[in-house]
């Protein structure tokens, strides 16, 4: 029996710790040694292969964001598709991070872009600006426990403040009702982890808030950006997990780009690694010193 | 000298009328004589190349909607890119609809993904979820007049309702406050035509808001969907215009699939093409008779 995909992410976190490997690839990114004589498709799909196997024993899980492929043309869409191919064949759990967000025939198109098919994913990430019935359709994927959604509720960039932060006149922010519309939505899918297959992109910039939203969205599990290149600290991670779980906590730079901070470019999928143990450590830390 | 894209929409709107042929092209929608002998990606782009013909004199512009490529992986993408590459080449003006909304280093993957390159359109819809800082990085492509996009405002579906519907405590609904922090953003854009390359997606189901909304967003251009399948009429619709120009109106389904209703399938194009002078016609005739 298949088991639950909220199940197993929950397990791989208690295995692993809750760092997500984000391969955010431009062609910037890739030392050259790698780029020579590849095209661009073959030389992304090599360093994020070195990515994967250099981190695999310590990520929860891969995000892969989409438009660093889209950006290269269907010569990118390539190594995307390869790159998920890769994660599925090692049992990787994917998030692909699309934050697609239509109308429901549009939905059940992107339904089908990215729960089957050339760019199968486990996860993907919505934009719910349109409303629930532009969720919805996304259901069927969740309810026989094969795939989970992280829809965004509160992110990690300034700009928050414009939409997901206005009040409304029921006493709560536009943030809390995309919440709350969500933990509704799954709350006849919560599986043995305690947690269902609607997740939320809550960003990790103030703890105060992380507090107030753990307890909140209890069933919700959180994909967690802003750690690292956007400023986010792990004392403040800590906050939106339940005991250190409960989350991943994405780094995609701070991860991929480690190797330059230190001048190792042949070294980088050692130094991708070292940067996910001190991450994962960092964590743990702060949340055993709650 | 180019001529400035929202002045030449405003003028293809002069001279052709505002409809914009919605190329959400399923592989159902696709008559059996075109699919004989090819793979997806050509039929698809075979079923495309027809409608266009069939459709360019009459059409403003073309808006392709990328989850139905998408849901059939790179061979999809490949018909997408082809349909893209024909459009451009007979001079359309494609709207991408592609709904994109990231935080900015990610949207500069996403601008380059849609405004250069293989997808390379003039306009692309965008998601104003994260705010007005995951639109400022396209700024550059609307500055020089080449590129235009459309951010989500106030939608067509339902679910509408849930998010930019909600009354904030400023007195305004959440889709007031994209639209003006929009208009914000594109005032000193706007070109001979009287718009500037912020559009909006302004969904035509309500007369009296579309009075409303047309008059407090003076210099957005509207891209107007709901006409036809999704229940709005020509009547509606008028409301939504400055004098039958100021917006294109978007039929997909109903363009696309005006031969099944006449088991006309060989002729599917010449009904595309009936439909399309139909609906440009209505929509005159509602705007004469305000």
């Amino acid at each position: 029996m298949m088991i639950n995909i909220m199940d197993k992410l929950y397990g791989r976190v208690e295995k692993r710790g809750v760092v997500c490997v984000g391969l955010d690839t431009s062609l910037d990114y890739i030392p050259n040694h790698i780029k020579e004589d590849k095209t661009s498709s073959e030389a992304i799909f090599e360093f994020n292969r070195q990515i994967i196997d250099a981190t695999s024993d310590i990520a929860a899980c891969f995000k892969v964001q989409i438009a660093y492929y889209e950006a290269l043309g269907l010569e990118g869409l390539l190594a995307y598709k390869k790159t998920l191919e890769y994660l599925r064949e090692k049992d990787e759990i994917i998030i692909a991070d699309i934050k697609r967000g239509d109308i429901a025939a549009t939905a059940k198109m992107y339904a089908k872009a990215h729960f089957e098919g050339d760019f199968e994913a486990d996860f993907i990430t919505l934009s719910p600006y349109m409303g629930m019935d532009s969720i919805e359709p996304y259901i069927p994927y969740l309810e026989n426990g094969k795939k989970g959604v992280f829809s965004l509720v509160r992110t990690s960039n300034k700009g928050a403040e414009d939409i997901e932060y206005l009040d409304t006149i029921i006493g709560e922010k536009v943030y809390h009702v995309v919440g709350d519309k969500l933990m509704e939505m799954g709350k006849n899918m919560i599986s043995k982890c305690g947690y269902n297959p609607l997740g939320g992109v809550i960003g990790c910039t103030h703890v105060e808030e992380g507090k107030e939203l753990r307890k909140r969205f209890s069933s919700m599990f959180f994909l967690i950006p802003g750690y690292g290149a956007q400023g986010g600290k792990a004392q403040d991670v800590a906050m939106y997990l339940n005991n250190g779980n409960g989350g991943v906590v994405n780094s995609s730079r701070g991860i991929l780009l480690a190797y330059k901070k230190q001048n190792r470019e042949k070294d980088f999928a050692l130094c991708a690694r070292e940067e996910a143990i001190r991450m994962r450590d960092e964590i743990r830390k702060a949340v055993d010193s709650l």
